[in-house]
C-alpha cells in the first residue's frame, strides 16, 4: 500500500516523539512491503511564530491533499497563561478538527499488566479495564455561538447538536462494539440539558440497528465516579465533545502513565493521529519524553487503513520494550533510556 | 439559639437518613440548650405522588419562611429512565435551588485515616487530602435557554454567566480559602470557552481583594486528572455548574465512601444542607444506608449559623464512630449496625 502522510509535529516534545513514530511506520514500511511518505508542515505555536497563523493554509491543504496526519502535540507556555489572547495554537487544533471534519475522537484506554503498579489507582480495581472512549469532536459547546456583550460582563457559549452529528459517529461507535464486547455506554446529562435528550432519543433509534449490542446510559456525573470505581465495567463510552474531553483525560491516568496513550481522530474523507499528552515543554530536548504515545498512534493509523497486521507488529514491539522496561525516565527511574533510544528498539523489534 | 428547620426528607432513602441527622441536631440542641424547631415538607418523586408537582408551592413558601432547610434525596427509577417525561423529580430540586438564590455548592472532600484502606485509590495518593469546593449552582447551561426544533431534529443549551454572578460566588470562596491554607484553583476551559474567559477575568479581578489567598488555573480536563493523580494539592476548588458537577462527583470518590460526604447550597438570604448520595432506592426501609452523610450535612447547618462548638460536638461524634468502626454495611462488612443504631449512638455521643 501506499500512503501520504501529512507530518504536524508542532510544539515542545512534539517533533521528538513524532520522529519515532515515522521510525516505527519506516519500519512497518521495510518488513511489509508499502510505501510511506512523510510530508511536514507548520502547526501550534510554532506556526504563529513563523507565520502569525497556528494552522497556515499550505498545512491545510497538505492534510487534505494527503491520506492521514500524524499530529505531535501544540501548546506553549508563552500562550498558556492568556486564554484571552487573539491568537492561540489551540485556534489551529479547533480548525484542523472543523475543516477536515474530523467528527470522532477515538481513545483506547488499558490497563497494561506490566505497569499496574504506576496506577494511582489500586491494581484490583483496574485489573481488565480495556476502554474505547467515542468523543464527538466537531460540535457541541467548542464550535456554538459565543458571545460576549460589550460592557465584557455577560458571556456564553451555545452548545447545539443535530441529529446528523449525533447519527454519524454513533454507527462509528456500535461498530467498534460489535467488534469488542459488545457493550455501548452513552455518557450524557439528560436530566438536565435539552442536547443530551436529542443524544439519547437518536442513540436508542440508531441502537435498533444494532440489535447484539448493549446500551445503557449513565449521566456524566456518574460516570465520573464509576470511571475510578469500577472501569472495567465498561467496553465503549460514547459521548458528546466537552464530557468527551473530561471524561477521556480522567480516564487516562488509570493506565498509570498518560505517556503511553494513542488517540485517532476520523471523519469521512480525513483521519489524524496524535499522542494525547501535550507538548510537554520542559522536556524538549531532553530526551525524557516518552515516545510510546505517539508510536501507538501510528499503529492507530495503520489499522485505520486495515493493516491489522501491521498495527500489530507496532503493538507487540511496545509491549516488549515495556516488557523489558526499556523505557524513559517517566516509567523506569533506575535505568531510563532516551526517547531515541526507546524509538530505535521499537523499530529494529518490528 | 432558635432555628426554623424545613426538613424535605424527599424519596428512597432520604427520610432514614435525615431521621437520623435530626436526631443529631436534637441531641446539639439539648447538649448546648438551643431550640430547633422541625417541619415537614413533601419533594421530589413523592411529592409528584402526591400533589403532581415535584416541587409543591407550600414547600416553596416554608424553606422561604424557615432559617435552613435540611434535604434528604430524590428520585425514584421510574422516573429515572425517562428524561423526557413531561414532570421529573429533578426539576423540583432545580427549582428549589434557583428559587431559593442559592448560588453556591459547597462540598468538602476528606481522606480520612481510619477509612484509607477503602478508597479504590492507593493510600500514598490520598493521604492528606482536604479539598473545598465551591460550585456555581444557579448559572451556567443548567439554566439557560434550551431549545428544540419542531422537527425535534436540532437541541441546544445555552451556558450564560454574568459579571455579577461570578463575583458573589467567588467572594464566598476566597473567604473560605482564607479561613483554610488560603489556595484557590479556578476550574474551567477558558482556552475554548467564552463564559469561561469571563469566570477568568473576574476572579483575578476580585482576587486582588485577597492577596494572601494564592490564585491558579486549571483547564477542566486536566482538573480530572489531578484529581486523581494528586488530590492533595488542592484546597478550595471554584468552578461553575456543569464542571462542580462532574469534578465534584469524581472526588467524592476519594475518600472511599459516598455515604460520608455533605453539602451545602447557601445564598444570600437561605441555605439547604444534604448528602451528597442519592435516594439510593434499592436500599429503601432496609436500614442499611449510610446516615453519616445527612449527619455530617447537619454539622454543616450549624457551622453556617457560627455553631462551631456544636459543629465540632457531631463530627467528632461521627469520628468516634468511625474510630469504633460502628457503622452500616457499606463500610462494616463484618459487623454492621443499621442506619438509626449508628444515627443512635452518634446522637448518645454528643
Ligand atoms: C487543547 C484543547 C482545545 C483540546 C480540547 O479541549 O479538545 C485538548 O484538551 C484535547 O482534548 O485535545
Ligand atoms: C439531580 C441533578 C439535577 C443534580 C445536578 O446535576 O446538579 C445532581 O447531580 C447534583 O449534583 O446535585
Amino acid at each position: 500500500m501506499k500512503l501520504d502522510i501529512a507530518v504536524l509535529s508542532g510544539d515542545g516534545i512534539g517533533p521528538e516523539v513524532t520522529a519515532q513514530a515515522i521510525k516505527a511506520l519506516e519500519a512497518v514500511a521495510h518488513s511489509f512491503d508499502h510505501t510511506f511518505i512523510f510530508k511536514d508542515a507548520l502547526v501550534g505555536a510554532i506556526a504563529i511564530d513563523k507565520t502569525g497563523n497556528p494552522l497556515p493554509e499550505e498545512t491545510l491543504q497538505l492534510c487534505v491533499d494527503t491520506d492521514a496526519v500524524l499530529f505531535g502535540a501544540i501548546g506553549d507556555p508563552k500562550y498558556d497563561n492568556n486564554p484571552s489572547a487573539p491568537v492561540r495554537p489551540e485556534q489551529g487544533l479547533l480548525k484542523l478538527r472543523k475543516e477536515l471534519g474530523l467528527y470522532a475522537n477515538i481513545r483506547p484506554v488499558k490497563a497494561y499488566d506490566t505497569l499496574i503498579d504506576k496506577s494511582p489507582l489500586k491494581p484490583e480495581i483496574i485489573t481488565g479495564t480495556d476502554i474505547s472512549i467515542y468523543r464527538e469532536l466537531t460540535g457541541g459547546i467548542y464550535f456554538g455561538k459565543k458571545e460576549l456583550n460589550d460592557e465584557g460582563t455577560v458571556a456564553s457559549d451555545l452548545c447545539e447538536y443535530s441529529k446528523e452529528e449525533i447519527e454519524r459517529i454513533t454507527h462509528l461507535a456500535f461498530k467498534a462494539a460489535q467488534k469488542r464486547r459488545n457493550k455501548l455506554t452513552l455518557v450524557d446529562k439528560a436530566n438536565v440539558l435539552e442536547s443530551s435528550r436529542l443524544w439519547r432519543k437518536v442513540v436508542t433509534e440508531v441502537a435498533k440497528t444494532y440489535p447484539d449490542v448493549a446500551l445503557d446510559f449513565l449521566f456524566v456525573d456518574n460516570a465520573a465516579m464509576q470511571m475510578i470505581l469500577n472501569p472495567s465495567q465498561f467496553d465503549v463510552i460514547l459521548t458528546e465533545n466537552m464530557f468527551g474531553d473530561i471524561i477521556s483525560d480522567e480516564a487516562s491516568v488509570i493506565g498509570g502513565s498518560i505517556g503511553l496513550l494513542a488517540s485517532a481522530s476520523v471523519g469521512d474523507t480525513c483521519c489524524m493521529f496524535e499522542p494525547i499528552h501535550g507538548s510537554y515543554p520542559q522536556a524538549t530536548g531532553k530526551g525524557i519524553a516518552n515516545p510510546i504515545a505517539a508510536i501507538l498512534s501510528a499503529a492507530m493509523l495503520l489499522e485505520h487503513f486495515d493493516l491489522l497486521g501491521e498495527a500489530n507488529a507496532i503493538r507487540d514491539a511496545v509491549e516488549k520494550a515495556l516488557e523489558l522496561n526499556l523505557t524513559t525516565p517517566d516509567l523506569n527511574k533506575v535505568n531510563p533510556l532516551t526517547t531515541e533510544k526507546v524509538g530505535d528498539f521499537i523499530a529494529d523489534y518490528i
